[in-house]
Formats: C-alpha cells, structure tokens, sequence
C-alpha cells in the first residue's frame, strides 16, 4: 500500500510549490505564535483568533468581548493588552475566553494554508509535540509540514521541529523532500540540548528575543509536551481539535 | 572594524528577501551546471554561454561556432548534442571553443543575480571549491551563497556546498543568518562522506540521477578542487575571473 507523503517547506514563499489542496498543512512558529496558541487553548482558552494586523486586533477587541494580544519588535504593541508570551496566558486567566492574537509570521500562514484550499489546518509547536504526531499517524492523508519563518527567511527553531515532527512519524509517510532530510538532520544534531544548539547557532531569532531578555521564554518553547493539545484553524478561529468532532 | 555580511539562500525563490546589489553572489547548482562550468573552464573551454531553454541553445548553435549542450530529465535534450556531464568536457575536446549550455536551475539564477544587480556573479561548486573561498576572503565585500535548487525547492547538495563555503570563510564575515547555520551543521554531518550521506539522505537529486546510472558523475560533483578555477559571469557569459583583470 502506498504510504501518503510528507514534505516540509521551510518559508511561506516557497509554499506555492507544494500541493496543498487534499493535504494537513502543519503551521510551525515556535517563537512564539504556535507555542502561545497551544499553551492558550491548553489552559481553556474558548478560542484564538488569528488576525494580520494590529489594528484588526484593536478592532475586534472594541466590538466583541476578548483579550487583544500581539508583539512588535519583541514589544506589546501599542492598543493591545497582553504579548506573545506563553507565561501571559495561565489557566486562572484564559480559561472561557477568546484571545484575538496578531503575529506577524505564524497568522500570516495559516491565512495562505487556507486560501490555498489545505484540507486541515493545524498548528504545531513543541509544547504539543505528541499531540500533532499521532494525529499525522492517524490519518492516511498528505502532510506538509509548514515553518513560518521570519520574513520569509527559513529559521532554526522551526526547522528543528519539521525534522522532530518527521523523525516521529516517518515510518507512516513517504518522504521524497530534501528539506525534510535536512530538518530531520538537524534535528539529530540538536535534539540533546535545543536551547544550546540554538545559542551555540547564535540563531537570529534567539539573538532577537535574548535581548529583550526572553531566555526564559524560549527556553519553555522548547519543552516537549507541557501543553499537549492540538489546535486547529477552523472558520476563522483555532480550536482544540477534538472539540470540533 | 566590520566584516562584510555572508547569507545563504536557500532558493531562488527567496532571493528577492536579499539586498543582492553591492553584493557577491556564488551561484550554486552541484548537481550538475556549476561543476561542469568549472570543469570546461578549467579544460580551456574559451567562453561558457547559459542560455535557459533548449530552443535557445539550437538557435546559438545555428549562428555561431559552438558546442551546444543541455538535459532535460537526465538525457540530452533534442536538437543539442552534449549533455550536463563533466566527463564529456575533457582538456582534448572542449579547449578553446565555445560552449553553450541550458540548464533548468542555474541558468535561471544566474540571469535572476544579474537583474538585481549582483556586482559579481562567481559559480561554485567542490570542483573548484578553493578558488571560490580564497576569491570571497580576498575581497570586503558582502556575499549571497544562493543555491539554485530543484525547481526552487531547497536540496541537499547545493545546501552541503553553501555550508562548506560558509565554513571555510567564516572569520572574515558576520553571519547572523540561521540558513547559513543550517547548512554549516549539515556539512559537519555529511563531510566525511558526501556521497554515502545524500544516498543514506536518499536525497532526491541523487535519486533522479542514480535512476540514469550517473552515480560515477554524482562523486565526480562532490570532489574537492580538481578543476579549481573561479568561473565569472559577465556580459552574458562564464569565463575565467583571473582573465578579465
């Protein structure tokens, strides 16, 4: 029996070279966009709702009842009330509500996976690293394994968990992708100590946030399964995925 | 004092996120036009001409004295009567002549650097490996290794190159670039064996060549420095860089 394939794209602007349609589109933005949104809907958020701009998110926060959240330059944005952080988000404060998110490269993803006619849209990260495995082992269907980058520059942090996510379910997909080889190489490398590879790499997303003084942040971004959830985008909204079924 | 800047893009896809003017830029296509440019150069060829479709080949070889070559899909193309092999360019056959090439992926690029303003464009590849990092430390400038890819997806063997290079130049440039460090860690993986990586890597350039049995032309692509001459593209053709100055 043919197995489904597995690809991994490692920048948005690549995505048009990938067949998206009949496919589960993974979106990967482990600093922090995926790893805030596992954590949220992890600790009972009722829903996140992705918006490209900081201006919707002072919007939708004027016309419905939600928190507004979203960085710029490692900042809160100006008009919004929280960050990108996923220590903002405990169970004792999300719980029940909905949080309008904007990120600059994870929501930008999970608009293209969508316009592009993406079967399932899910988000990955490390918090819920298991969670997204055994959903992909699952189904028999295509996987693409999707990093938002930074700018469109391919980056470490998400390629390290492409090559992670295949490494776990690469015995139930064909894999015909050089990238994913080079993700999953590199994830071979750093897998002991994901912090330290990052910082010896001097990573430039680690080297953005270290200087806001993040460390703690990246260093819970990297922690497999604390947040073991899996969220999918669905109707304009992230959801828990067993919820919707 | 600041050293220049060294990026690695990993897809002529990406190029347009670079500042390519006031820049270098190493176009790499292992697999194969970037060894073979080095390998008929170094053979005394006068003058490479890439031209990007076969059509364009024939009609050069009818209005001028020329050799034309190029492959599609891993034979020769019709109407050319070369293929992409170093082996068909030995010292005996190839020197002095002209030699016009079509190539799907480095052509591209070369003519892609060149519209945004490259202020030069050098090809690498292992045959000539040396001559490129000794061209790069030589100078104070700014440098784009940019892979030429597989129809734009990233690969492994223009990647293992970009790392080599990166690499055997590092202390004289910044590089605050995570592609850059991906391709570092996946040359420290693959440099002892280059070969038996892409084939455990089942990467899949080595695997559409292997299917044509150019597995004697796939180690030849991965020797370092037996054709080690520095390949300069201007004014619509690739010539040796030390002849122009």
């Amino acid at each position: 029996m043919n197995k489904p394939t597995l690809y991994t794209c490692l920048s948005p602007a690549l995505l048009h070279l990938y067949d998206v349609k009949e496919t589960i589109v993974v979106v990967i933005d482990i600093l922090r966009a995926t790893s805030t949104i596992a954590t949220a809907l992890y600790n009972g958020a009722k829903e996140i709702i992705p918006v490209d701009s900081v201006e919707k998110c002072i919007q939708m926060g004027s016309e419905m009842e939600c928190i507004t959240a979203g960085e710029r330059d490692g900042q809160i944005a100006p008009g919004l009330q929280y960050g990108n952080s996923s220590f903002d988000y405990p169970e004792s404060f999300i719980k029940g509500k909905t949080l309008v998110l904007t990120t600059t490269n994870g929501t930008k993803l999970l608009h293209m996976a969508l316009a592009m006619g993406a079967t399932e849209i899910i988000t990955g990260s490390f918090l819920n690293f298991s969670a997204v495995c055994d959903h992909l082992k699952s189904l028999d269907k295509n996987v693409i394994l999707c990093c938002a980058a930074w700018k469109d520059k391919p980056n470490i942090e998400d390629t390290l968990f492409a090559g992670a996510a295949a490494y776990g379910v690469k015995d139930h997909f064909t894999i015909n992708c050089d990238a994913t080889h080079i993700a999953q190489n590199l994830y071979q490398l750093a897998k002991d100590d994901m912090y330290k590879f990052m910082k010896q790499n001097d990573a430039s997303h680690y080297h953005r946030l270290t200087n806001f003084g993040l460390e703690k942040d990246i260093r819970h971004c990297l922690t497999q399964d604390v947040a073991n959830i899996l969220p999918e985008y669905k109707d304009g909204r992230l959801v828990i995925h067993n919820e919707l079924t």
